[in-house]
């Protein structure tokens, strides 16, 4: 199996180093990721600026390419460049691994994630892929989530689990857990945080504004991914990239039938 | 009605003057936007830097903001801080409409999109909201696409075609045509596009790549933002902000539930 492991903390982060050691033994593996930090950068892309690209060693004697760009240029320059010529395995992986995020993506954080954005990137080109986070509650412990990352994705791996055009958003559990009570697939909460500005004044007087907010989400329904994390359960959601509310369609076209612009 | 003007292609873009010349009759307007271009920005939002606000004054006596961020920074802003307290209208609006884009947002092209990010934001803070974008063949014309996000916009708030906590994704097609064939409701196309970088060389001779991709997006399935679009259909498609492929969870249940980790 070709493993393709990319993230949004960017090609230094220890939790893609995790990924990467926890991955190994399962296949053929190559790491394309940014070249810096790209936290909440959601699935943007780099239209306006060349994508600088440096291949580069990791540790552990695995091959990397620095990518000066998004999480989601990552992988689609990964699918049309840089796997079919340059990678160890040489053509289009058959799974792609996001993370390990340090934070979780539950909730609407989903949206705003990186890691996430990645795997999606790459459902866009039929190829299974998984985003893997790790909740954060006081300490950050990469070994604890590796050695859940490698758990987890081996019963993915062997259960089929991942679909092409879907991605698997598997959460872990804070390390405070020492080990996930269980695992459970859930929806998405769509409930919305608690946003909030730090207002300030800069050298020269003016007014600047800084998101602090609540990082620590929380839900009242115990049936959606921020509550089984918050619980100590390691979350698995199925996510997909229609955005279509197709509910709403029918009722829409009534309308939109009678009228005209 | 209080209206909250933003998009993503920045405060001094002739679409969002286009905009906020087609909606000034229906109510009270305020302007939140980036400072600066933003297309494919997505729903990334700015944790590491500070927010700059300027307000500033619009053709028109229109009242601005430009913000040093992406698109759904300004919505977030907009509503924790400039409107509550600064906008003419002070208070949350009751609808946030974002563009007018230039370049239609269809497809999985929406995912990418920060028009449509900044509307989605507003649906986190359970404000109705509309995102309009102007596909362009050859020519752009904003005079063309102002008259028709007023008309589309009017026969949206006249029949309550929006709700809390969705998004209705408008797309006018290419200036073209003299005014659309007709309204349709449809659901986002999931195709892929057809993605390609240009690889060159850098003054020291090190390789970069530039995304180039066809930026005109078809598809074979007629019943698709994409294809009426192209077939000179002004769309309307309902977004949601769940991602959770709801019709996976139970296989994915049935397998788990026979493991652990």
């Amino acid at each position: 199996m070709n493993i393709l492991i990319t993230n949004d903390d960017g090609i230094l982060a220890p939790g893609i180093h995790a990924l990467a050691n926890a991955v190994k033994d399962f296949g053929m593996i190559s790491v394309v990721a940014p070249e810096t930090p790209q936290s909440a950068s959601a699935h943007s892309i780099t239209l306006n600026d060349p994508l600088m690209c440096t291949k580069v060693e990791l540790p552990g004697n695995i091959t990397g390419y620095s990518v000066r760009g998004r999480p989601a240029d990552c992988v689609k320059l990964a699918m049309v460049e840089i796997c079919p010529s340059q990678c160890p395995h040489r053509g289009k992986p058959d799974l792609v691994i996001s993370g390990i995020n340090a934070g979780a993506n539950i909730g609407i954080n989903v949206l705003y994630s990186g890691t996430v954005a990645a795997a999606i990137e790459s459902a866009f080109f039929d190829i299974p892929a998984i985003a893997i986070s790790l909740a954060i509650k006081d300490k950050v412990d990469f070994d604890y989530a590796g050695k859940i990352a490698k758990s987890v994705i081996k019963l993915i791996v062997d259960n089929n689990m991942t679909k092409p055009g879907y991605v698997l958003n598997v959460n872990i559990p804070p390390c405070e857990y020492s080990w996930p009570k269980g695992i459970k697939v859930v929806p998405q909460s769509t409930q919305s945080g608690k946003d909030h500005f730090e207002k300030r004044e800069d050298p020269r007087g003016r007014t600047y504004y800084w998101l602090a907010g609540d990082e620590n989400q929380t839900s009242e329904d115990s049936r959606t991914d921020i509550s089984c994390v918050n619980d100590g359960y390691l979350t698995i959601t199925p996510l997909m990239f229609d955005l279509t509310a197709h509910g709403n369609i029918s009722e829409l076209n009534g309308i939109v039938s009678k009228c005209s612009i």
